[in-house]
């Protein structure tokens, strides 16, 4: 799916997420023809009362514009996503206090990119920073993965990730790269409290070298089956969820 | 998709962990025709090496047979995965030593079950229980997301969920049931050493009333975001990486 002026968020959650997040950039919702469903009717009061005008249509031309995905009766239209620059992240990161950020350095799967930024916003992540080339395009099914959270997340888009990812080291933030098997210590052994990046690779490469250059440490999820590697966003929220304990613990 | 008498396991990865398994259900292996990929001539050898009769056939011809997955130009059939009963989980449980379950209630959606079996796989768990009735079925798209974990796995098969949690707690078993919300004590806060079950619920209801009330706790992982929700693997990985984690520590 390729980037265009607008994108559709489709299914009941995603869609109550997107008018929850009281952003402007919801032009339309549009609802199937057919039974009523009062998940959906909600949505519909939810849209009228922000001022958004509300279409019916049949369920094919529905299926068509979400691109044959589960829309359950309901999509919206909005403006594409933009995501922030390295300049908007510069002008925030001294505001975070002992902020943790996320790298996802190219996840190339919209579903798997959509899973990882909905567990790095409930984990609480500040930002959460995605190279411009080799990723999955922030589409509407990264949008529906993520159940909403795109629309809370700070996501920052990424020229020259080895560059930003040593402007960040430089800015005194600790960088914590996720790889399998030996090449890291345990995960559970390294101290995450203070200014932290946690940065996690694609399906099938894992971290490319320069990222991994980049790395303060490399830790590993032992596995103790005989699967060598978890899916990426259960990963992420293994390690992220570990920091989290770490700092409840601390505070 | 229905169960069939035969099942088929597509893509690289996949293939290659079936291929490890050295179980013996796999028929045939079929290689699209094409360009020559190192990875997947390596199977055909792997194949050949086991007596497994390797077919090429056209691309077209491979994509209908996987039902439009991701096929990446290889498939293997197999006779359908079948999982164990009640009755062999019986014979097997005293065997295991502070056994580490994992429940699956009504998991529907094909590839968050099969993303939940590679993470139970991955943490160590000694057998996963799945109700006979309205979970997906252990399908290929099951197999191709569990990424071989399937194979590797002791997966039982129950019909009345209720009464095989009552009788877990009757042979010892403690069993954990993560739910959101207020109504469950941070996940971080119990203690999982000994013979533990750890229960998870469906993505949209979460876990049913019986099995809500067959659990000894009920736990909790906090959201730190605008996210009310994990993907259910990803909460079912944080849980269990916890149970590892504590585990690992008392070991």
């Amino acid at each position: 799916m390729t980037e265009s002026a607008t994108d559709w968020v489709f299914g009941i959650h995603g869609v109550r997420a997107l008018l929850s997040a009281e952003d402007d950039s919801v032009r339309r919702l549009v609802i199937a023809f057919g039974r009523r469903n009062p998940d959906i009717e909600a949505l519909a009061t939810m849209a009228k009362a922000r001022g958004i005008r509300v279409e019916r249509m049949p369920r094919p031309a529905l299926a068509r514009i979400t691109d044959g995905g589960n829309h359950q009766g309901v999509a919206a239209e909005r403006r594409a996503f933009v995501p922030a620059t390295e300049r908007d992240l510069a002008t925030r990161l001294p505001g975070f206090d002992d902020p943790l950020l996320v790298i996802l350095d190219g996840i190339e799967d919209p579903r798997n990119l959509g899973a990882c930024l909905r567990t790095a916003e409930a984990a609480g992540a500040d930002a959460v920073l995605v190279p411009k080339r080799g990723s999955a395009p922030l589409s509407s099914t990264v949008a529906k993965t993520a159940s909403g959270a795109l629309e809370h997340l700070f996501v920052v888009e990424v020229g020259n990730l080895a560059r930003c990812l040593k402007w960040l080291r430089d800015e005194g933030v600790w960088l914590a790269g996720g790889v399998e098997g030996s090449d890291g210590v345990p995960y559970t052994e390294v101290d995450y409290r203070g200014a932290l990046g946690v940065v996690v690779g694609s399906e099938h490469r894992g971290l490319r070298r320069l990222t991994r250059e980049s790395c303060d440490y490399l830790v590993t999820i032992p596995m103790a089956g005989a699967t060598t590697s978890l899916n990426v966003s259960v990963a992420l929220g293994v390690l992220l969820f570990e920091v989290r304990r770490q700092r409840d613990r601390a505070g």
